[in-house]
């Protein structure tokens, strides 16, 4: 390891990762974005200046129908969830990430999709690439790719839920330089075991290893609660860019808020492992083929 | 999750990870063969019939120069590592992964390789492709990218040790219709901390993900002891397709055989998640550049 001390953090901040239980239900949806402003402000109020919301935080979940869907659909950055929650980063001051049923410009397509707000109004989108079982029936694949944004405290990168069982797409926003990984999350109840003995899901060693491999630190907010007969896992972490969370992993059980301190542009340094490895040029790109098919069998070098 | 009961069991293996602590040194290398040898022939006795030995567990690890890095290497397979395993795995009509140092046909190169043997002899060899700290001085990184052997008990990759930092290494071998993969390792001290709570390191961590990622069974062996000043993590373990641990994940302190009994070819199930996900399928290749460049930024989608 390197005998050098680490630099100064230069770019500090509190981040956030709300976990809390939103309801499906066009009569809910004034409840779930009065619950997210105060959930927010409570954030902030205890110093949080990157806070990140559940997938759908606006809406819940289990849509029945895809004309349920729409009900809950609004177009960016028109619709009330996306202004409110504008409004409010504004006035905290604050970056925000949170997720919400996106109504595409042609009054069509519907995304599961984050947004990435600034103290100075919206800064971007991400369009969740990869869907998970019912979500297939109901929106359309993101179009976006994998966007790592620039703002002035880092590079932030988006991702939602089950993209991070790919692990092509943390890799593929940390080799554009993201500082840090915002995800919001709707983890479900997946095939037993769920929990292991230290009380964490497999989402949250994904999110551990996909920081670990990547030297990114992650924001990962998931939502907890019971909606149509779906459970959510909860388990909301922040990880260093070592991997490791800093604080605890919060439990399926509780609406939580999980703070952590971060140097949002500590995995710019150079000197992670030893000074003979760099993660980004050990990588063997030479022998890499991410489009490689299903060939069964390949000839055996002897 | 689908109704239907799983397929019985088509290829039953008893898989063994053996944990143990070779030393560098000339003046080692008959003990080390010697103990390879005992070690493997216990975990037959008790009825495993595929069976992975550590990353140059013929040999120890820390070699202090390039020379004395010849002094412990040998032929394939021709030398006298890859010959008494050979013979053994015959007599004992098991499966055996284990790795030596391979001085190349031009008697110039050497790699950290790991040797596939069967009941009939040589299977095939992978040749580390990601090397560790001060292996870059000594070995050639591995040419022959990430072959998937097919053998009577199913398809097997294997990896070494730094390989599983990175998660294409997994991937590749996955998308080849690897059953099991078999990785040999000698995981070393990193950037602490190196276990949490629940006894595991990082490592085991990187093993249990990209095996749950990929539905794909792993058998990881690691060393354990003390060579020239480092210190190495056990943690040897055997996933599931699920990813989930079966049996214990070994400690950092024992010399130890873990044991556990698999489907081999339970990777080629089709519903693993659900009847609307699969893995393969929900890839988004069309999204995917590993080749992709720091770019430091892209355009904003807004």
């Amino acid at each position: 390891m390197s005998s050098a001390p680490p630099p100064a953090a230069t770019s500090p901040v509190t981040a956030a990762a709300i976990q809390f239980d939103p309801q499906v239900g066009v009569e809910n949806k004034d409840r779930n974005l009065r619950r997210t402003l105060e959930l927010v402000n409570e954030a902030a109020d205890r110093g949080a200046t990157l806070v990140v919301l559940p997938e759908l935080a606006g809406t819940g979940y289990a849509f029945a129908t895809r004309e349920e869907a729409y009900a809950h659909a609004e177009e960016m950055p028109a619709g009330p969830t996306t202004r409110a929650w504008i409004a409010l980063a504004q006035e905290r001051g604050i970056h925000l990430v949170g997720g919400l049923v996106e109504l595409d410009d042609d009054g069509v397509r519907l995304f599961d999709t984050a947004v990435l707000i600034g103290p100075d109004g919206l800064i971007g989108k991400y369009r969740k690439t990869h869907l998970w079982e019912r979500e297939k029936l109901i929106f359309t694949p993101g179009d976006l790719g994998f966007p790592v944004f620039d703002t002035r405290i880092g590079r932030i990168g988006l991702l939602i839920c089950w993209d991070i069982w790919f692990p092509e797409t943390a890799r593929l926003l940390a080799v554009q330089g993201a500082d840090v990984i915002c995800s919001a999350n709707n983890w479900v109840w997946t095939p037993p075991p769920l929990f292991d003995e230290a009380g964490r899901c497999m989402a949250a060693y994904l999110t551990m290893t996909a920081s670990h491999v990547n030297n990114v630190a992650f924001v990962a907010a998931n939502r907890v609660g019971e909606e149509r007969g779906g459970r959510f896992l909860g388990c909301s972490l922040i990880t260093g860019t070592n991997g490791w969370p800093i604080g605890p992993v919060a439990s399926a059980e509780d609406e939580t808020i999980v703070y952590a301190g971060l140097d949002l542009v500590a995995a710019r340094s150079a000197l992670v492992w030893n000074d003979l490895n760099d993660l980004a040029r050990d990588r063997r790109t030479d022998l890499y083929d991410p489009l490689l098919g299903y060939r069964g069998g390949v000839a055996l070098p002897r």
